[in-house]
C-alpha cells in the first residue's frame, strides 16, 4: 500500500522536471482511509513545495485531518524562499508522514523528521527509495559526495574516434543528433569543454530549449590560449556567463559576461569541481575534448557517460576517444541504462550505479 | 497479391537458416485459384530445392497444372548436386513463376528465366526484391562482388578501447558477449584473425554451435610469427582446417589440419579474399585485432560491423580499435541495422547498406 502511493508521488515529482533548477523535484499524495484526497508536487523554482502544494489541493481542510502524507523527499524544517514544510505539516492535522528518502542537504538531513515525530506525528522513512532517489541524481551527488554530478558526453564513431585529425572538427553524428546535445545542455547547470575545443570546434556552448536557467559555460583553459583572440562564439555570445579556469596570469580586459577563475594547483579537475560546488553548481556536462574526459576519468570523477555512436569508421591514426599518452592500470566499469535512436545515430547513456535498463 | 505469396516464400525461405552453406536459403509458395495449395524450402545443404520440395508438398499432382509458382530466387538450369528446376517446374504444368530476384550465381543468372519462357510459362521478376535479397547476403556479394562476405567482429569499451595495453588481453566484454561470439562463428565460412591475436590471446577459433559446417579458420601472419611455437590452441584443436596465410618461407613440418598459403603481393587483405572467392568461401567473419580491421577498412572491405560495446571506459595511452600509424583522408559511412542487449553488453550490428533497423 505505501509503495503504490509512494509509486504515485514519484509520478507528481516528475511534473517538476527542467523546472525546479537547484531545488529536488518532490512529489506529495494525501491519502485518508485510503482513499487519495489530493496530489501535489514542487513544480517550479520559487513555487510552493510539495507538501505546501498539495496542501492546496484538497477540497475542505477538515478532509486533511488524521490523514497520512506521502512525500518523495524529508519535508524541509529551514526558511528557504519558502516557509519550513514541516510547520505546514503539523498546522495541517496530518498524522502520520510516509517518506521515501532523508534530504542530504544538512540544512533538513533528519531534522524535519525529528520535528515532526517530536510533534506526535508518525513517520515512516524509505518506501521505494532507489526509485525516489533516481528522480534527484544531481542534487543527491551534490550533498552526498560534495562535488556537482558529471556528465561526459561524446560523439564517436563505431571505432570510438572523435576526429580525423587533431586540431580539427570531423562532424561525428547526424544533424538530429546534433540538435538534441544543444537541447540537452538544458538539463544541466554548467556545461564544461577543453580550451582544445573552443580552439577547434569554437562552439557557442549554448542551449536551444527555452529555460529561464541556461547552464553556465565553463572553459578549462590553463595556459590561456584564449586570451589572444576574443572572437570566439563564447566571447561573442554574451547572456550567458562564462567561467575561464586558468594559471594564465596575463588576463586581458574582457567582455562583462566572462569571468577568470585562477587555479592553484596541478589537480585542476578537483579544483573546479570544488569551486562549482562551493558555487552550488550541481551538475556539470562535460563535452570533451579526449584530454579532458580522460582527465575525468583518470581522476574518478565520471557518474554518467552519453555516448552519441555514429555508425561510421575512421580508422588509421584518427584521434581516439578518451586518451592521453599515460599508461593507465585498469578499466572503469559502468552499467548501460538508456538505449534510443537519435536520427541515424544511437544513443547510449552508461552511469555508475546499478543498471535498470529501458530499451 | 504477389507482394503476398512472396512474403511467404520468403518465411519459408528462412527454414532453411544456418543449414544450407553454400547454397542460397530459397522459399517457394504454390498458388492456384488464389488458392496456396504449397510451401516448401531449400531446408539444407544436399537436399531438394525449394522448386522440388513444394512440388512434393502438394496434394496430388493435377493440382499443380495451371498453378503460380512464388520463388524467391530464379530457378536453377544447370545440374549441381540436383537436377535443374526449371525440368521440373515445366514438366509439373506450372504456367507462371514469379521470381523474387534472378540468381547472380554465372551457372544460373538468366538462363533459368530464358529457358522456362521458351517452354511458354510466364515469367514475372523482381517481386519484393530487397527483402529477397536480404534472405542471402553473403551468397550475392559472393557472386555479384566476387569475393566474400566481410563481417568485422569488435569487443570495445565506449571509449572505443579493444585492450589496457598492447600485446595483452584484456577482457573487454562480459561472459554472455564471449559466449554469443562463439556461437555466432557458425554463421560464417571462416573465421580471419591476425597472428597478433593469436599471440596475445590464444583463441582456438573453433565455434560452440553445433554445426555439420564449421567455419574454417584463417590467420594473416605475413611475417611466419607462429611457426616458432607449435602449441598454440589453434595448432592442437586439429578438427577444424587452419589456412596460414604467410611471406615467410621457413615453414616447418605443421599438423596435417594446417595449410600454408603463400603471399606473393603487398596487398595482403585482397589477395586473402581472391583465394577465398576461389576457394568457394563466401563469408568470413574477421575478428582482429585492430590493424587486422584498419586494413580492411582502408581498402574498402566491409560489408558489415558487429560490435559488442561493454560499458566500461579505459583512456589514457591503451589499445584503440581500428588503428594503424597512418593518416586516413575520410570517414566510411555505415547504417545500424540491429541493436540488442547481450548480458550487460550492447551488441549492435551495421551495414553498408541502406538501414532497416530492429531495435
Amino acid at each position: 500500500m505505501h509503495k503504490q502511493y509512494m509509486d504515485l508521488a514519484i509520478q507528481e515529482a516528475k511534473k517538476g522536471t527542467y523546472t525546479t533548477y537547484k531545488n529536488p523535484r518532490v512529489g506529495a499524495v494525501l491519502v485518508k482511509n485510503d482513499k487519495i484526497i489530493a496530489t501535489g508536487a514542487h513544480l517550479a523554482y520559487g513555487q510552493p513545495h510539495a507538501e505546501r502544494h498539495v496542501l492546496t489541493q484538497c477540497e475542505s481542510p477538515e478532509d486533511v485531518h488524521n490523514s497520512t502524507l506521502y512525500v518523495t523527499l524529508e519535508p524541509c524544517h529551514h526558511f528557504g524562499k519558502q516557509p519550513p514544510c514541516t510547520q505546514a505539516v503539523v498546522e495541517s492535522g496530518i498524522t502520520r508522514v510516509v517518506i521515501g528518502q532523508l534530504d542530504p542537504n544538512p540544512l533538513v538531513s533528519g531534522q524535519g523528521k525529528a520535528y515532526l515525530e517530536s510533534c506526535g506525528i508518525e513517520v515512516i522513512v524509505g518506501i521505494q527509495e532507489q526509485e525516489v532517489r533516481a528522480l534527484n541524481r544531481a542534487y543527491l551527488t551534490f550533498y552526498e559526495q560534495n562535488r556537482p554530478y558529471v556528465v561526459l558526453k561524446q560523439a564517436i564513431t563505431l571505432d570510438g574516434k572523435i576526429s580525423i585529425v587533431h586540431n580539427q572538427r570531423t562532424n561525428i553524428t547526424s544533424v538530429d543528433a546534433i540538435a538534441q546535445v544543444r537541447k540537452e545542455r538544458a538539463y544541466y547547470q554548467a556545461i564544461l569543454v577543453g580550451s582544445q575545443t573552443v580552439l577547434a570546434d569554437n562552439p557557442s556552448l549554448l542551449t536551444t530549449e527555452s529555460t529561464k536557467f541556461p547552464p553556465l559555460r565553463i572553459v578549462l583553459d590553463r595556459t590561456g590560449r584564449l586570451f589572444s583572440n576574443l572572437t570566439y562564439a563564447i566571447f561573442q555570445e554574451t547572456n550567458v556567463p562564462v567561467w575561464i579556469f586558468t594559471k594564465y596570469a596575463s588576463i586581458p580586459k574582457l567582455p562583462k559576461h566572462v569571468q577568470v577563475c585562477q587555479l592553484t594547483t596541478d589537480d585542476s579537475i578537483t579544483e573546479v569541481l570544488m569551486y562549482l560546488k562551493r558555487e552550488g553548481v550541481q551538475s556539470v556536462y562535460v563535452e570533451g575534448g579526449a584530454h579532458i574526459h580522460n582527465a575525468f576519468l583518470q581522476a574518478d570523477y565520471v557518474d554518467e557517460v552519453i555516448t552519441y555512436l555514429s555508425p561510421t569508421l575512421i580508422g588509421g591514426n584518427s584521434v581516439s576517444s578518451f586518451f592521453d599518452h599515460t599508461t593507465v592500470p585498469t578499466m572503469k566499469k559502468l552499467s548501460l541504462h538508456h538505449i534510443e535512436l537519435v536520427g541515424e545515430d544511437l544513443k547510449i547513456v552508461a552511469r555508475r550505479d546499478r543498471p535498470c535498463l529501458q530499451a
